[in-house]
């Protein structure tokens, strides 16, 4: 098989030793691989019980071994010899550590082929389902280490399902990649979380670099090292690194804009000579402040909505086709989109009751809207949209349009010169940007332009397990990247308060949307 | 306290953090190392137990934290944290683990102050007094462990009484340096010694590095490393590289001369600008042939002996004036010495009957010099030295110039020019000069050219524990030094036959030694 230069494994054809090259066994194989590299120093660090074994190895397979290498910065670590006629080949995974949900893939580190994926919840969540209780739960030693226990309980489970359903064992995995946000890999390490919520908000590592698995209590093969992608402070995780190296917003000729809604709205603007980050708190209304319709994805939650103005009737798609039971992010923006343009609501988000009909009810004083009649929801009562939700969702949108402004601002370009924009988050996979544009949450930009990449989290934490080049990639990144803190000083409100109208005060920003002229 | 710059131990004032210097903690500690190096890349590794500590030790104590700080090359370690105001101040201890003996120092790792010092016989002698059988004893897996077993608890039984001799506590060890030969330091790492001893002759590995001391079994500090001086080969371990170091040979603006006589002699020659080395089996007359007489120095040993030749009486110096019960390599030496120059023996080293008259006995057809009477030894037994005895020193001092003839002409130089001759190894420690000129041994050189060292394998090791500087020259040394194999051709067995004699056959070499003319 072709062996990638820049790949984790390699196949290595060691000289045998004679008197002429009677060098020590170690010695020889850091010199092949010298000569294979062709550097001249090679700081290279071989685990004792590997070089323990190293002899008897070499001479076994006849001084051709698959090496699997490993390389942080100047630094090498061999973590696995094998055969090189082994069927079985090394594997890695990658893991998107996030609050609510943990994505696995494995995937085959010679080919880079994935071999399977898996998700779950975060077992953390019995603590806490938000960052904040596991954060005061953590404040205690005990409670950080039944927190770190947790997690890595979680990822061993399904790190062994997820081997079993390719014939695999976790023994064969010899790098974890992990990307998450600055929280979650702390109390992934064991790293007290405490003092990021307290001024001035310290994380205790940004780059937490290569760090034995068996130190973390993760089942791998004994010599694996887990990469934890490095943040940039307490606000800005290894997660959106991640998912600038899998958009290559670093990369790109043309300047580039990728957000990354989950939490936090977190939004990276760059190209391949800058890049700025900032990070806002516009998504609570998106993923959690809307809980009583129930957010998460899965099965009978709505995804996408489409007003049909011939029969007005709502026509909604729902995970797995089940009856609805609530509705999720992307939903609640199709939502308000199909609901503003067929003039159900005003452009500042108010229900029309001449246009709304007998669909608008009161319930407790409060006017909302019902999307779904008891008899036709999975839980038995209608499923309906109030007028607080709507104005939670749109001081969400006007937020992260804001912060689209204002970071364009900074940097002396216009929205409009954005060339491409990438949508990630799991919450970024169901998006439809026509319906975001519709709400005014996203600009008004070609529909070409928008790239909907999904998960980039786990995107670039599995891109890592197919090349060493990238690692010097992500410090790079890190480098490079402008911290932009976002100050809520008076332009911020001028635009926060335009941007809350739908689509925007100032219509001439979306030629595109064109709302029903209603009575 | 005054640090040196190259010293292990430092006191970093590090930045508190701030909203404008919100980098995380373990970050700040490398920002701050890195602007006091002055080096722009710095690869730091700190051990996930020692990070998950770090945001607590650094706020206890006002971000003031004295860091003792490994280098290997361009990768750091951060091996421990201890508060600046603290009375007890980090220690390392330098190992020369010898075949027969292992020697402990302790030195304080900020003054370089020298705390204590200790050495027992290697516990793997219960195995085997030799290499060989203990090489043999390491072919069965379980005979390596209990060899590694063996030799750990030794080091970690005596380190705790060196602690407790000057109020310490192992714990206080971050570093632990280790010269010794490639088989020794092989045994020590639990690596199999079995490949050496057969051709090609390879060690497991050359260069070790840095190796948690935790992974060998060694109490130390939970985050100490050990560091094994590496060999460059089976027969030219660490000890001699350790030796180089001390001696300054590799910063001789003058061609200088090392020579360590153990079991094996072990010559370096060379300056600033390159360095040569050989070793032969000069040494097994000095140190284990001459067994009946016992070698190892301890009390009532023979180290000095003169001929009062006024009186006919031997003037004998023996360890700790005890009764004399046997003979040392370097009494050993003396005594051949004397017995030439008075005319007890020939040039051929044969005795002559009618100068030594009633000392000479006649033991089993052998003829034996009574250098002690029964009434005056400590084993109520004659001390005696035998034809036999005499001719395995002859064997072995022509040997040894042998090697040093020929190492030099090798380079094209004459032994005339040599500037500095050290003379190194525990035989090394007593050995007169003059006697080892008398007898042919060493060349006639003035006297003032020789410096006699001692251990400079603990010496090595123990400097090594006062600058991290070293460990570049280390490398340097063993990247420089060209082996010489010993090709044992006609030129050396001429030169070998023609050493044979006291002194050489060619007077005109040892102007200086001029034996009695005796009838």
């Amino acid at each position: 098989m072709h062996q990638k230069e820049d790949g984790w494994v390699r196949t290595l054809e060691i000289s045998p030793p004679d008197l002429q090259n009677n060098t020590a066994d170690a010695d020889r194989l850091i010199d092949t691989l010298k000569s294979r590299l062709d550097i001249r120093r090679l700081d290279l660090t071989i685990d004792l019980e590997l070089l323990r074994q190293l002899p008897f190895l070499m001479r076994e397979w006849g001084y051709r071994v698959r090496c699997i290498l490993l390389k942080d910065r100047a630094h090498w670590v061999l973590t696995g010899l094998l055969p090189v006629d082994d069927k079985r080949s090394p594997a890695g995974v990658a893991i998107d550590l996030g609050t609510s949900r943990v994505v696995l893939r494995l995937v085959d580190l010679t080919s880079g082929n994935v071999l399977a994926e898996d998700a779950f919840d975060n077992p953390q969540i019995e603590i806490g389902p938000d960052i904040l209780t596991r954060i005061h739960y953590a404040d205690d030693h005990k409670g950080l280490e039944r927190l770190q226990q947790l997690i890595c309980d979680g990822i061993n489970q399904h790190l062994a399902q997820l081997c079993r359903s390719c014939s695999r064992v976790p023994t064969d995995i010899y790098l974890i990649t992990v990307a998450g946000n600055t929280t979650m890999t702390h109390l992934l390490l064991g790293l007290s979380p405490s003092r990021m919520i307290r001024e001035p908000y310290i994380p205790v590592v940004n780059r937490p670099g290569l760090i034995p698995s068996a130190e973390l209590g993760l089942q791998a093969s004994p010599h694996a090292r887990v990469f934890v992608f490095p943040n940039i402070g307490s606000y800005f995780g290894g997660d959106l690194i991640a998912g600038i190296l899998y958009a290559g917003v670093h990369r790109s000729d043309n300047t580039a804009l990728l957000v990354d809604v989950g939490t936090n709205a977190e939004v990276v603007l760059g190209n391949k000579q800058w890049l700025i980050a900032c990070a806002g708190a516009a998504g609570p209304a998106l993923e959690s402040s809307v809980t009583r319709m129930g957010m998460m994805a899965g099965p009978g939650v709505i995804d996408r909505v489409r007003f049909e103005r011939t029969i007005g009737e709502f026509d909604l798609h729902t995970i797995a086709d089940r009856p609805p039971c609530g509705i999720c992010g992307s939903g609640l923006i199709d939502l308000a989109a199909e609901l503003f343009l067929s003039g159900m609501i005003d452009m500042r988000g108010r229900f029309r009751p001449q246009t709304c009909s007998d669909r608008l009810i009161d319930v407790g004083g409060i006017p909302n809207l019902v999307i779904v009649p008891a008899d036709l929801s999975a839980t038995g009562k209608p499923l309906t949209i109030s007028q607080v939700d709507l104005d939670s969702l749109i001081r969400s949108k006007a937020a992260m349009y804001t912060i689209l402004e204002t970071i364009t601002a900074t940097v002396g370009i216009g929205l409009k010169d954005i060339a491409t924009f990438f949508v990630a988050g799991t919450f970024g996979t169901f998006i439809q940007p026509a319906s975001a544009i519709g709400i005014g949450m996203l600009p008004d930009l070609p529909l070409q332009t928008y790239k909907v990449l999904g998960n980039t989290s786990l995107g670039g934490a599995a891109l890592l397990l197919t090349s060493n080049r990238l690692m010097e990639e992500i410090d790079q990144i890190r480098n490079r990247i402008t911290y932009l803190e976002l100050n809520i000083n008076q332009d911020f409100m001028n635009r926060f308060s335009a941007a809350r109208f739908l689509p925007h005060t100032d219509r001439a920003r979306f030629p595109s949307v064109r709302p029903l002229a209603s009575g």
